[in-house]
This record gives structure tokens, C-alpha cells and sequence, in this order.
């Protein structure tokens, strides 16, 4: 693309080979258009999006989690400068829910990462607030594919580990990391039910100074049990390290810790079936959503579902049948029209 | 209902009639109509259900599960006795994945529940094999109503943990039960992802003779490890206990644990609130699962579905963008129709 090149919102060629020639801009127009809810925007953005797809698929992506507060702004930008530092490029995509009320948190995550949002092998995109955490995250899937298309070989999806965006950001990226806080168990209370047995990797960050004793204990209680946790798919056995991330301790070791684990699956196989498995289950549910989406659009049905609902409460109808009854009533109307 | 009275296999005041009279027979056969694939079948049994749907809702249900050889039977058969004992009616529901290989082990079951299963009080119903073990659990919650309406006011769903069923089994009970071998962690590998966490109690049984110092000690070891598990949303910590349901011992103190949760949920509401969510969760899957079936029964959707599919794997189609095409030809040949 000439520099310069005056953006036409119409025109697929501006945004795909853009993307494709590595331009940051464009990215993130395009990223937005993703992200919007405009009809025609989308359409354009699945189009940006198919165009893209042969270009994508090359990084390894993986997925950060952890309570606010255990450092995971500070434990990115030391990970990500050791991967530019390797030679790679790499895409910081971060999902976070508090932006929904305080705004401001994300920017200042991004200006917290101060070495890295000003590398020219970085790119740091915060997803803006939705609607749902789920949506957003969704989002993500196709965020990751243009970011791989713009030659990012690495991809990190950030997200706060308390919500239900772990679920979906697990299904998208190769290697799941949980940061954990120095302390016993307590603080998992904040980490939602399901999120340490996703876990590909569990590290205890801020293990320095006086803490430094206790995070180790802590990692040691981990590693026991983890002992109670069934098998992972993967037959990887998920380790627990420390790390400070502040001092740049630990965090080295981690980063071969996720090379190995990438060599361990791609050498068994797992690593490629779960990316497969992973696009069948992103058809499957966009399949599921629209259907289910669409099926709510038509007029009236929100408001029968509702008074089914009632009588379902009410124990005047079970649900299979105030359920067939819906659908009856919906494959009728359809035959009417 | 007359003794004797002859079945009309069109007449619905036969089944209810005997189904809130108490008689096992026609609760049985009423079940075996819920189980029937044949379209006529389902419809009397959903009118059956209905009538019996105000009388329904007032049993404690239970769901127990455990890896095969935990002692499942021995310990249903113990803590049964119990039931009756105190002066409950209880209904034994099992969901045997490997009824559909061996045929006979749920027999066996019956057998090795001797006393249960000669006592008036006690009524034991083996799910036959069905296609799929979410089909056959799912419809073990109509088959909970019916024995409710029976009058049995305590019901022991029983499953084996090491497949899909414990989910659907979880979201139809109140107390969830996990039986556990004595031997720290190495069982669980046979235990599948997720179903620690829905225990509302841990019991490593067998700890009797030799074993009876190893399953303390599994005991404590599971003790500690619960502590690095997230809270529960009733607010319930799940012990961990021991037992020998060979020679009866701690069984007793399961079951009050078990009243003592039901207490602890019926004071904060929390009891409630869940059969309010099951229900509710219940009717929307049901829509969800209909209208996906219904879906892909339509002529040629499955093909469309493939070769879309297979256009996605080959990165050809985004999903989100394959979705939407199958969607649209969907509802063109709907208007068409």
C-alpha cells in the first residue's frame, strides 16, 4: 500500500492489504470494524476476515488470566520484551471487564506496559466494553486471525480471571497460563469455579522480598493439589512455578516452560487437534448463536417464551412441553408467512 | 384406582390415577412411556407428566457418583436402609453408561441391593441403554417428578463418574455426592474434569480393614486440596469424610451431613433459588436442543452443514461468515415453503 493511501471505508483492498503488509493502522480499523455492531461494518469485516484467513494460524497463542492486582500488566510487558528480544512479533489483545465501568483501567494497563507499547515488534489492543464479556471475547477469535494475518507470530489474550471470558478465551488460544498471588488457596475465592483446571501452567507471581519465602510455600500447596486434578487432555502435566516479574525473576523459565509445552503437543499431535477441534467449535456455536439469535427475532416470541415461562413456574406445563409447544407455535407462523 | 383395573394404554387417568396412588407397576410403565422413542409414547407421557407436575417438587433429591468399583451399590443399599428406616420413601434412579455394553451389571446392581430392593418403601429404576447418556439423563428429570408424585419424597439419582451424565445429573439435583476410593489422587484420573468441583460432599469409602489408615489419610489429602478450590454459590463447604459401607460405618453421618445441607440451603434461601435455576435452565435447554433438532432435520441441512464445514477447516470460510450462510439458505427455503 502507497503510504499515504487515502482510506476508503468501501474498499476490501485497503484493509486486506494492509493488513497483510503489516500496517498497524489498518489493523486496528479493521479490528474495529470487527468489533462493531453495525450491519454493514460487519459485512465488511467478514469479508476483511476471509481474505485474511490463508494468512492466519502461525502464532502460538496464549491465554494470560489472573485476579486484579497479581501483576499481570508487569509479568506481559517482561514475558513480551523476552519474546521481541528472541525475534518474535507479537500481539497483546486484552479483554477486561472492569473497562465496562471505570474506563480507565485499560489505558492504563497500556501505559503500564511501557517498554512494550512503544516496541515496534508489539502491538497492544484492548477490546472496549460490551455489551457481554462473552461477545467480546468472541470478538477475539477474529481479532487474532488479522493480527496472525499482519504477521504477528505471537498472540497473548489477556483476560481477568473472574468472569466468564476465561471459558471462551481458553477456546481460542494453545497454552493457558493462571497468575497467582502469594497466599494459600484464599485468593482463588476471587478466581472463578473451572479456571485452574484449564490451567496449562500456574505461576505465583511476586515472589520477591518478604514474600518471596511464602509464594514458594504457596507454589508448593499448588503442586499438591494439582495432584487432585484429573488428567488434561494434552497428558501435559501442568507444572507451578514462581516468578517476580517486577525483578524479572522466574519469568524466563516460564517462557521455556510454554516452548516445551508447544514442542510436547506438536510432537504428539495434540497441539494441531486442538486447533481443529477448536475452529469445529467456533462453527458449531456460531451456528447455535445465530439460530438461537434469530429464532428470539421474530416478532412475538420473546413475549410467548416469557408467558411459557411463567406457566413452566407456575407447574401448569413441564418445560419439554411448554418448550414444544414454542417451537410449534414458531414453525406455524413460519408456514403462515 | 380399581385393583385390577384393566390398562388402557389410551387412557391417561390410568397412569395418573395409579401413579398418585402410589403403584409401582403403573409408575413403571408411566416411566418406560417418558423412555419411548415413539412419537405417541412421548405425547401421553407428557400429559401424564403434567397432571402429575402439582404433586411433584417435594422429595430431597440426591445424585451420587463414583468411579466403578468405588462401592456404589453397597453404599446406596446402606444409606437407603437409613431413608426407610427414619421413615422416608425413597427412589433409586441409576444411569449406567455400561448397561449398553454389558447388559447385566445393572441387574447385578439390583441383586447386590437386596434389602433396598425387597423393602416396600424403596423403589429401584435402572435407565435402560440409551443413544447417548445425556439423552438417558435427561430423561431422568421427568422421571424424578413422576416417582415425586408417587409419593417417594426422597430420590437418589446414581451415576457413574466417568462420563457426560454427572452434568446433567448435577443440574437436577439438590446434593451432589462424590465417592471417592481410598489412594490419594491416582483414582481421580478415572474421574472426568469438573465433577470434584460439583461435590457437595467428598466420601472416600472403603476405609475399612487394611485401607481404613490410607483413607484417612486420602481424606486429609483431599481436605487440603478442596482449600484451592473456589467457593460454592450456596455458601456450603464440602467435607470430607470417610466410610465402610460394607460394615456400616460413617454412613450415618453422611446422611446428616446431608440434612444438615439441606438446612443450612432451605434457611438461606439458597435451596430454593436452585430448583428455581434447574427449572428454568431445564426449559431453555430444551428450546435450544429442539430447535437445533428440528433444524438439522430439515432436507439437506446436514449436507450443507459438511460441506461448509469442511470449506472451514480448509480456511476457505470464516465460521462466523459458514454459520451465516447455512442460516440464510435455511430461511430462504423456509419462506419458499
Amino acid at each position: 500500500m502507497r503510504p499515504g493511501a487515502k482510506r476508503n471505508t468501501e474498499d476490501i483492498n485497503y484493509y486486506v492489504d494492509g493488513i497483510l503488509s503489516g500496517n498497524r493502522v489498518v489493523l486496528s480499523q479493521a479490528i474495529t470494524l470487527v468489533e462493531s455492531k453495525l450491519a454493514n461494518h460487519q459485512a465488511l469485516a467478514q469479508r476483511i476476515i476471509e481474505q485474511c484467513l490463508p494468512h492466519s494460524g502461525r502464532a502460538l497463542r496464549l491465554g494470560i488470566t489472573g485476579v486484579p492486582g497479581v501483576g499481570k500488566s508487569t509479568f506481559i510487558e517482561v514475558l513480551g520484551m523476552k519474546i521481541i528480544e528472541g525475534g518474535g512479533q507479537l500481539a497483546v489483545l486484552a479483554i477486561d471487564p472492569s473497562s465496562q465501568i471505570s474506563k480507565g483501567s485499560i489505558l492504563g494497563d497500556k501505559t503500564r506496559m511501557e517498554r512494550l507499547s512503544s516496541a515496534p515488534q508489539a502491538y497492544i489492543r484492548p477490546s472496549p466494553a460490551g455489551d457481554s464479556l462473552g461477545g467480546v471475547a468472541r470478538k477475539t477469535r477474529e481479532t487474532i486471525l488479522l493480527c496472525e494475518a499482519a504477521g504477528f507470530n505471537h498472540i497473548l489474550v489477556e483476560t481477568v480471571g473472574v468472569g466468564q471470558s476465561e471459558v471462551t478465551v481458553h477456546s481460542m488460544v494453545d497454552f493457558f497460563l493462571l497468575l497467582l498471588l502469594p497466599g494459600a488457596g484464599d485468593e482463588l475465592q476471587g478466581i472463578k469455579r473451572g479456571i485452574v483446571e484449564m490451567a496449562d501452567l500456574l505461576a505465583v507471581n511476586k515472589a520477591d522480598g518478604d514474600v518471596a519465602k511464602k509464594a514458594q510455600l504457596s507454589a508448593a500447596d499448588y503442586r499438591n493439589a494439582l495432584h487432585f486434578y484429573p488428567a488434561k487432555e494434552s497428558q501435559w502435566i501442568p507444572p507451578v512455578m514462581t516468578c517476580s516479574a517486577l525483578n524479572d525473576v522466574g519469568v524466563a523459565e516460564i517462557w521455556e516452560c510454554i516452548l516445551s509445552y508447544q514442542e510436547f503437543t506438536q510432537k504428539s499431535g495434540f497441539f494441531d487437534q486442538q486447533r481443529e477441534q477448536q475452529t469445529k467449535n467456533w462453527f458449531q456455536e456460531s451456528i447455535q448463536q445465530l439460530l438461537t439469535q434469530q429464532f428470539f427475532n421474530f416478532p412475538g416470541m420473546i413475549d410467548h417464551l416469557q408467558s411459557l415461562e411463567k406457566k413452566v413456574m407456575d407447574r401448569e406445563l413441564s418445560p419439554v412441553h411448554a418448550a414444544h409447544m414454542l417451537l410449534q407455535t414458531f414453525w406455524a407462523q413460519q408456514n403462515r408467512s
